[in-house]
């Protein structure tokens, strides 16, 4: 059977101005290939309510898992929630369960729960709440679509908590040589290989190492010993 | 008038499940703002020719200006410039020009310009060539689609050649103040400050710092006096 396939959407302004570099797409494409879930596309917009809605549209429908990162804070430029619900007309308000989390957590601290704050609450009818071990306030997941938040130690809180819930795949093995040749040097060979192989990805990485170029050449699939017997014969066929 | 708009299309299989961090993202991100180009939305897709095709025709016809990272090396992976051409109905193979380039590149090195090596000189009918200082072979701008390389190195020459040849736009002023405070404490003032300032973009970017919540406020906008009126108004306000 396939792998169940993934897309993430990465929601804010500052990762598209360069003010923030985001980290959450590379934590969420190792985690999704160490459980077999294929992340096949991500998607970055901006605060406006028609790039989250149109996003979240085209993605749910196309892949089996949407997780997004950002915009579910207590300002104004947070609108993640509202607009996942839109997309899907669902209605959101203030959610009984989510308040008293977050009552729970701001009494503990002693804070105010004030209108901001409760902003945090309002949850799409229908949605599960995802657990935000850090700061009290919940993601959520509404059809197919895992909402959550930006800030990475929160971020990386939610998807350990979530991925465990979702159905995986076989888990891709990889195996990679380091070759101290320029890639049109070897390309043939890889070529052929990947012929030879179907049923493996050859992917080939160049890098520039003191002024040389050199590659990284990463054989990928579900049985690890036809990896292993791909990386055997390029190791002879390049003479490593 | 507007400034001009722009789209990134990252293509990689090797972002996508993780092996490699991508770091373009974030480098054009900046360029683009410097000059007043908005970067309102990323994509990174695999090396699949329909996920190509289809996101070079949706970003071109929706955005001024679309650039691309990835997939234009030598090895059988690499097949961004192929599919670009596709998606414009363009016909592509090897052209004069950038074989021209290529041969004395690799005389000069003492390489063989081999049939893979020649690949990278597929340059669709009708694009004009961007340089690549590093490497030699180039990228190439097909309408308002600019291909460029995934190495860092090679992406951020090309980006420093092409952008001085774009038309830019007004930059963003922008400036922000650190308060050590949570969010919820202070997003009333700021939707009203916002409220108020409706021609400048008011920010919130939570972060931790020692256990405690912090906030980066960035205000942004054309005019840098009304930027300096709404940081100095936040500042009283705040009571910094």
């Amino acid at each position: 059977m396939a792998n169940p396939t993934a897309a993430m959407l990465v929601i804010g302004d500052e990762i598209l101005s360069g003010r923030t570099r985001d980290s959450n797409m590379h934590y969420l494409a190792k985690e999704l290939t160490k459980c077999g879930i294929d992340l096949q596309e991500v998607r970055v917009v901006s605060d406006a309510p028609q790039a989250i809605q149109d996003a979240v549209k085209a993605l749910s429908q196309r892949f089996d898992h949407v997780f997004t990162s950002g915009g579910i804070g207590p300002t104004h430029d947070d609108i993640t929630a509202d607009n996942v619900a839109s997309a899907f007309g669902a209605a959101i308000d203030v959610r009984e369960d989510a308040r008293e989390i977050l009552q729970a957590h701001y009494v503990a601290s002693g804070l105010e729960l004030n209108a901001a704050r409760l902003r945090m609450a309002r949850i799409p009818d229908g949605a599960e709440l995802i657990a935000n071990p850090v700061s009290a306030a919940p993601g959520f997941t509404l059809h197919n679509v895992h909402v959550m938040a930006g800030v990475p130690e929160i971020f990386e809180a939610m998807v350990a908590g979530i991925l465990p819930q979702l159905t995986g795949g076989t888990p891709l093995m990889s195996q990679n040589l380091r070759v101290h040749r320029g890639e049109g040097d070897i390309a043939e060979t890889l070529a052929t290989l990947a012929g030879d192989f179907p049923d493996l990805s050859v992917g080939c990485y160049p890098f520039q190492r003191d002024g040389a170029f050199c590659v990284n050449i990463v054989v990928r699939g579900a049985d690890g010993a036809r990896v292993n017997a791909a990386i055997a014969r390029l190791g002879q066929e390049l003479g490593l």
